[in-house]
């Protein structure tokens, strides 16, 4: 079974949504007008034995994931974050001190990102931790960039660096990427406030580019042409292909957890970095092809269709 | 470890909140402004092996009160449903079929309540089933009733009848409470809204009477006197009576997962019913007494003091 038919069974499911739905379910937050604000929500779980290691990760990193796996959404909106509730399942004989270490950690994580929680739900069972955070977030003088603006001839762009987001790095010490990483909220909200370089269409990365892109693709009606050369690789997914013996695009394409941005813009629209982090070109939108979202230039010059490369959560 | 000192903690936590948040967390939702909108917000779990046993439940009533727990919460505030994410983790191998009903379920009951899901996010892992709902609401021209309004003086109702909520009922057939209750959203801000009628202080009853009207007299710095005699006692509660041994007032105090409203209102004010449901006095606020909550008037005429009657999930 995989997360995207059922994701896809829950919209065809709500097919005369509420007037109140301004954004509706199938981008990175869903949003409802409530009296005449609009209010952008996304809900993200992270669970013991799946989104992490609790054996093997400080419970402060833990709780920094629940918070910042959410925000990667915001900013995929270029939203602000207004408010957050988180719901915890511990298991038993988690102990008192853990979990006020683990709250403590999206605490500090959610006020960082000025995103404070205003209430939770806390339960206790005999099978491992699970943590549901809520993020709503606003527009606030900025429109939602969703992921259906993307226009043939456009430039796809990716944040940072990409692959090997589980591998822990000597430099800096101790940085896990999918543990680490910083949501680009203030990034994202910069170039979509300027019209010169507001994305047409955006989204995070968290299944991983070879997924998410194509998600991009299908909600805009378009295809979009990969250069495997271009991919912005991580010293992280070096080291994941010296491991796996698989080449380092593969990982940067496929890892998953990255929570970057994607987003594609008309050409030349875009500077290399902002505010300290790389933006690179990776390829072009396209026309649609039948039964395609993305081909991927092959470092040996071959061109392949991409379904099944990325890493789709449990699929 | 009980609930109630994790959420203290994270409250405690949390001394400086943003202006924007009206309601802070502790009561049934908290709120924030949003362009100027009040948006109240709370968020509830279903877990397989605690709030629902999967094995014996149909998947439709699991669905169903993953939406109407948090329902509850919303009647809680007389606030109005205005829409719902949900995250599932499912069990691998819980089939493709069984997650289509439960969305489908989760689906409907939300439309029913006027709440439409708009978003969700989908895992799967090794453990069991667990659902969490965020719903958001809306104040619509009722003020939020909230836990702290409690006066001395104060006569303490409750809706409906009280305990044995995990009872299976013959009349009507096959009658669950816990699974097939009707949050009290419609009854609440009828009486909310009409000044003569509307409640002081209020709480929605998921661990107990014994355990929730504590809490409104905790934030309203009030004591409550309840009389057992008075308490509307559901036949599921004698049911469960005549297995445990145990009186059924007790059922009625302690069982949990009524999810019925209780709340304090000026004497004199209140109907017998609203809409079908009875409304029972049950008791009396009186001033705050250090190191209790609330008495309890025995049926032998003794008084006592109630400290750990109520459920508390897995305290």
């Amino acid at each position: 079974m995989r997360e995207l038919e059922l994701l896809s069974h829950i919209y065809r499911s709500n097919p005369t949504l509420p007037v109140g739905v301004t954004i509706p379910p199938g981008d990175d937050m869903g949003a409802v007008t409530l009296g005449g604000a609009s209010v952008l929500v996304t809900v993200d779980q992270v669970a013991d034995g799946v989104h992490v290691d609790l054996a093997s990760t400080p419970i402060e990193k833990v709780g920094r994931k629940a918070i910042t796996r959410n925000l990667s959404d915001v900013a995929a909106m270029a939203a602000k974050p207004v408010g957050a509730v988180a719901a915890a399942c511990l298991p038993k004989g988690f102990g008192q001190d853990m979990a006020k270490a683990l709250f403590d950690a999206m605490h500090a994580s959610a006020e960082s990102f000025n995103c404070p929680l205003i209430g939770g739900d806390i339960s206790m069972w005999d099978q491992r931790l699970i943590l549901t955070v809520t993020i709503f977030a606003e527009p606030d003088g900025i429109d939602p960039v969703l992921r259906s603006g993307a226009q043939v001839g456009d430039v796809i762009y990716v944040t940072g660096q990409l692959g090997g987001s589980i591998i822990t790095l000597d430099d800096p010490p101790g940085y896990t990427h999918h543990l680490d990483f910083t949501p680009r909220i203030d990034l994202a909200r910069k170039l979509a406030a300027d019209p010169t370089t507001r994305p047409r269409a955006m989204i995070d990365l968290s299944d991983g580019l070879g997924l998410d892109l194509p998600r991009i693709c299908e909600q805009s009606g378009v295809c979009a042409q990969l250069d495997t050369d271009r991919l912005p690789i991580s010293p992280a997914a070096h080291l994941a292909a010296q491991r796996s013996g698989q080449p380092a695009w593969q990982h940067a394409l496929g890892d998953g957890e990255d929570y970057e941005l994607c987003f594609t813009a008309p050409p030349g629209t875009l500077p290399d970095e902002v505010e300290g982090v790389p933006i690179t070109e990776v390829g072009r939108i396209v026309a649609q092809r039948p039964g395609s979202r993305m081909t991927v230039h092959l470092p040996d010059g071959t061109l392949a269709d991409t379904a099944g490369l990325g890493w789709e959560h449990l699929g």
